[in-house]
């Protein structure tokens, strides 16, 4: 029995899952695990089974951590997946890197959730699932702030994809919203 | 008395307030009042005195209207301004022009809001007057779809602005966001 495909993913208001430059700002020196209630984050990560991350989304944590170590606190131990054709300098051993197709890459980090959910993290290769087909569920911590500019939701290769809103859940001082995506058979009943 | 003024607005999860074009097609035919429990929106409306319209988000209605007669289906009756230089044709007498400094407007259209809220719909105005400092709170329905590509809820000129979630409703198939504008003088002491 396999878990959801979980895209996990944090934007302001205004649509941005970054402000211009990849920069991680969202206010007052504060991480995205300063915004959520420390009982939800814990929630989301216990039905986490594993993570499959893009390139930049990694880049942009290695940062975070090097210029404010612990300030990526997810609590998270699971195994994690890279889905790069670079590798990593200096290697990681605490990641897998996956390089092939993405349909390939997914299975292979479901199968290793141990039937909890698989997060996927990273505009990039969230892109690359949604167009695939292979996205159950999205989540997104909505963050109180209008940035006015940054790094958009979607790319416009991001086909429209209808959704269902199963939740809307205020948490500290951002709103967790999680929708299923509704699959295209679901889409010719519909 | 005055009510508050508030920024109204609807968008997809990706955040654009309307597709390519600035097509209002959210899916399936639907009109932003069939995403929305008819009880929410009602009350919503209830809440509103006056209403400041741009220009743009004035000929999408008109637009609307004209090709899906009763698609705009908002319980609301009080007075309404148009925030423009050219004027309408032909001549609407159920609308006032409105074409001097924003916080004119919107202290003009705040006065005849009875007490109640004012609501400010369009992009450009919304954006005008956050700029300015005059919104109180900004209300955002979360439509259950991805877009991928269209126009944007923010534009680069509009200042990062930090809110105050104040509730996160289900409403229907929307989810409605309320927010609070933090002001100066609030970042200050925060």
């Amino acid at each position: 029995m396999n878990g959801k495909v979980v895209v996990n993913r944090c934007m302001s208001l205004d649509g941005f899952i970054a402000g211009p430059g990849h920069s991680m700002d969202w206010g007052g020196d504060r991480a995205l695990a300063d915004f959520v209630a420390p009982v939800d984050f814990a929630k989301i990560a216990a039905a986490t089974g594993a993570m499959l991350v893009g390139r930049r989304t990694w880049e942009v944590g290695d940062r975070m951590e090097a210029e404010d170590p612990g300030s990526i606190d997810y609590p998270f131990s699971g195994p994690m997946f890279l889905l790069t054709h670079r590798p990593l300098e200096p290697p990681n051993p605490g990641v897998r890197i996956l390089s092939g197709d993405i349909g390939e890459a997914v299975a292979t980090a479901l199968d290793s959730a141990g039937g909890k959910n698989l997060e996927i993290l990273g505009a990039d290769v969230a892109g690359q699932c949604l167009r695939r087909g292979l996205v159950d569920e999205i989540l997104v911590y909505v963050l109180p702030v209008l940035l006015g500019d940054g790094i958009p939701f979607s790319s416009p290769d991001v086909a429209r994809t209808e959704l269902e809103p199963l939740s809307s859940t205020p948490s500290g001082d951002a709103t967790i919203l999680r929708f299923r995506v509704r699959k295209q058979s679901d889409q010719l009943v519909g």
